[in-house]
């Protein structure tokens, strides 16, 4: 089955990289460094259902954001989450959380005060995690 | 370093198995399925600082816990999560969410309504758990 990502997903984010497994996001929220893995496995809606190698190649590809997020952007905490409540298609969140941000202690869904980037910001943000990511 | 579980951790749950890697706990909430993995890592407090087998061991274990939420409770979705911006011990977040609880479509961390279970309901689904673990 050909992937499709979700229209929603597709919105809300700008594309980052095209992983072995996963599609690398970036939500258009320039209040916090928030990527997003999405597997291209077009029916799967949660992580236990993917199959064991895949599992293992998302496993590494969130370790690999994780790192990326943790060096571009050192925040205080990152936090990971799959959640898909309201988008089903299966993605991950790594986000990169500060004290000071605008949901602290907090989790960012359902928080009030994402803010767009504007075009330039995101295109050199993109390069900049592009160029991390070696790719 | 002997490990030892966060206070916090340890007010608000209730012990159910100690897996290979990971402690597993029930939160006491029972308007959600809501179980928790603690790796046994003294001072860990990201998932990407995990070494590669205790990666791969945790990768395992949420995999666990989500086929025994799944199996158990039947919920419309499954909810996993490594935030710590409250508790920074590592813990993993494991929830089962249904379309009419508490909180849904949102995240359960920070909404209102919590409801502790009354002893005997504990220990009943305890042993529950317990025994689709077989343990």
């Amino acid at each position: 089955m050909i992937f499709e990502l979700n229209q929603r997903l597709r919105a809300d984010t700008f594309e980052v990289a095209v992983l072995d497994l996963s599609l690398l996001l970036l939500m258009n929220d320039k209040t916090a460094p928030w990527l997003i893995l999405v597997p291209q496995r077009q029916e799967i809606k949660e992580m236990h259902h993917l199959d064991k190698n895949d599992l293992a190649m998302l496993a590494e590809e969130i370790t690999l954001v994780s790192c990326l997020v943790e060096k571009v952007f050192v925040p205080d905490k990152i936090n990971v989450a799959s959640l898909g409540n309201i988008v089903p298609q299966l993605h991950i969140h790594i986000v990169g959380r500060f004290k000071n941000d605008r949901a602290w202690p907090g989790p960012v869904w359902g928080a009030s005060g994402a803010e767009p980037y504007d075009a330039t910001e995101a295109a050199r943000l993109i390069e900049r995690l592009k160029s991390e990511l070696k790719i």
